[in-house]
């Protein structure tokens, strides 16, 4: 059987039940943004790890060393935010072809660096070795969560509010300037930008995670049509979206009337906006929002609602339902 | 500037002092088997992490895919071992080519399943990805050890005795058979296996670190004549080895003959032996190596003696001085 048959996410189901045998109290293994388990009285550990293959998840010559360096941690750094956590250590393993140099790879180190010392991320270890194709990368992050805040992506119930702590779409559309390639001006470089240099939401998760109300967080990663999925496996739930309250950003809007882009499926499939998806009751969103806009100074965007897990996912446009034409990303799809 | 100009312990040298700054008492990074961290009183946070890539580490066609399974984790647990711990969980990052499907994969998590059950491992997370060239496995695996018994690369002390808890040189000598195609009869067959299914000294290394005088551990994973250059870099010392002492196992020995290969090069530099080097105080050795014997049924070897740093590393043979023709691994040399 070939794997684009079951796809990344039947592959994971077909290979999840040893992972998840005798696991004891506390301990959350797969099928969460990090793994769990008990730790000090006042703390779960968190670990979560990344790996990162050369044409599949960049293009080396699109990107700048140190940018790559600097998104190969912050994306571990956002499934650490995305359960309420504090990252602490960082492992890097390195698998290095033959047409990279030193001076290269100064610059990698110093663009993980430089992201580690501002989250106060400490580097502990990791591998190095060579690679006769790809270059690939591996980043495994180890945080602290208390155990009474940490956020799972299982507690969603219908009639939450979904919500988002951020633009969705511009990551995506910075990937296609890329790929397009579209002469970085104004707004194609904002976009790029946002796509080279993700920011992890780790205040907001942690400020979220605090919240009595929010019942379950998960960072938008492989875009909110494959994320919001994820949710609704874990929490047995379905999940409807008004596509017109997605947050798009101005250089998105103009960008995508300037090249005839839908921006709403962009925002909806892009993914790596490494924003964070935030379920909340519904009687306690209007606080949380309002008090979220007060300390970050952006909004906490209602982009839908859960539903029962029979309705499945929906979109809707004007108040009308509509399909999307692309979906989230798949690695075997 | 290229990598191979600076090899990998000089990649690593390179980028070793933002792993290196402002770390907490107890806290130790780069330099060791595996990474430590203060933990709940009564025990230290192991972490380690390897990244194997398909024609660097391994030929997948001659591999049985439940045997790479198994390496995978064994090559992990091995690092644990080496500072005196015992291994709790394990990550997973594969990445994926086309012509792999998912009965090969079935086959491989059955060898990680296995050993990690064997060694009451939990198997709690990772990421899944395609790969466009090498299949990639990267694994990290999280131990505990008591904060007394730790073991470092860096207590090495003039006139220690060094040891072994295994033979050396089947793993390298099973790599050979594998490319110089030999037929696998008996002790080929009993060499390959011992490339393919490597024992983590998990038993041995805890045994050791609770004993008083053993100064420093490692696992033999790039083949003594690098392993103990780490071991002299760390402890500031330098080493003299009896080759007539390496322990020699009776397949290797009737290979060598058969084949002409030089027995003592094979255990000196092939490698991923992955049994323990252990460091032990002369005034103690006896004890513990006899204790040793009773208790493991095979003998902790010593195979030489720590000297000063400026006597670097010095191979013996009937007394006499010898240089080896073939020097340990080095990813980028």
């Amino acid at each position: 059987m070939r794997l684009s048959d079951i796809g990344e996410f039947g592959l994971i189901r077909r290979f999840s039940p040893p992972f998840l045998r005798n696991l004891p109290a506390g301990v959350v293994g797969i099928g969460d943004d990090c793994a769990v388990l008990p730790w000090k009285g006042n703390a779960h550990l968190l670990v979560t790890t990344d790996m990162l293959i050369e044409d599949i998840h960049f293009i080396r010559v699109k990107a700048a060393p140190r940018d790559l360096g600097y998104k190969s941690l912050a994306v571990n750094l956002s499934d650490i935010a995305a359960m309420g956590g504090t990252p602490r250590s960082a492992f890097l393993s390195i698998g290095v072809p033959s047409d990279i140099n030193v001076e290269w790879l100064d610059e990698f180190f110093r663009g993980i660096e430089g992201l580690a010392r501002a989250e106060n991320v400490r580097l502990l270890g990791g591998d190095t070795t060579k690679s006769p194709g790809p270059l690939v990368i591996n980043i495994g992050v180890l945080g602290g969560v208390h155990p009474a805040r940490v956020k799972y992506r299982s507690g969603a119930k219908p009639g939450n509010i979904i919500s988002v702590t951020g633009f969705l779409g511009d990551s995506g559309a910075g990937l296609r300037v890329l790929i397009e390639n579209r002469p970085l001006k104004g707004d194609e470089k904002y976009l790029v930008r946002q796509h080279h240099r993700p920011r992890a939401h780790l205040a907001e998760g942690a400020w979220l995670a605090a919240k009595e109300g929010v019942t379950a967080m998960m960072d938008v990663s492989d875009g909110i049509d494959s994320d919001l999925r994820r949710i609704m496996e874990r929490s047995g739930c379905g999940a409807s979206v008004d596509l017109e309250d997605l947050p798009l950003s101005a250089p998105l809007k103009r960008a995508a009337i300037k090249y005839g882009w839908n921006p709403f499926e962009t925002a909806a499939s892009g993914g790596e906006d490494y924003c964070l998806l935030a379920i909340v009751r519904p009687d306690r969103f209007g606080k949380i929002a309002a008090a979220f806009g007060r300390k970050f100074g952006r909004p906490l965007s209602k982009i839908g609602v859960i539903t029962r897990v029979h309705e499945g996912l929906k979109y809707r446009l004007g108040g009308k339902p509509v399909t999307l034409k692309r979906h989230g990303f798949d690695h075997f799809g």
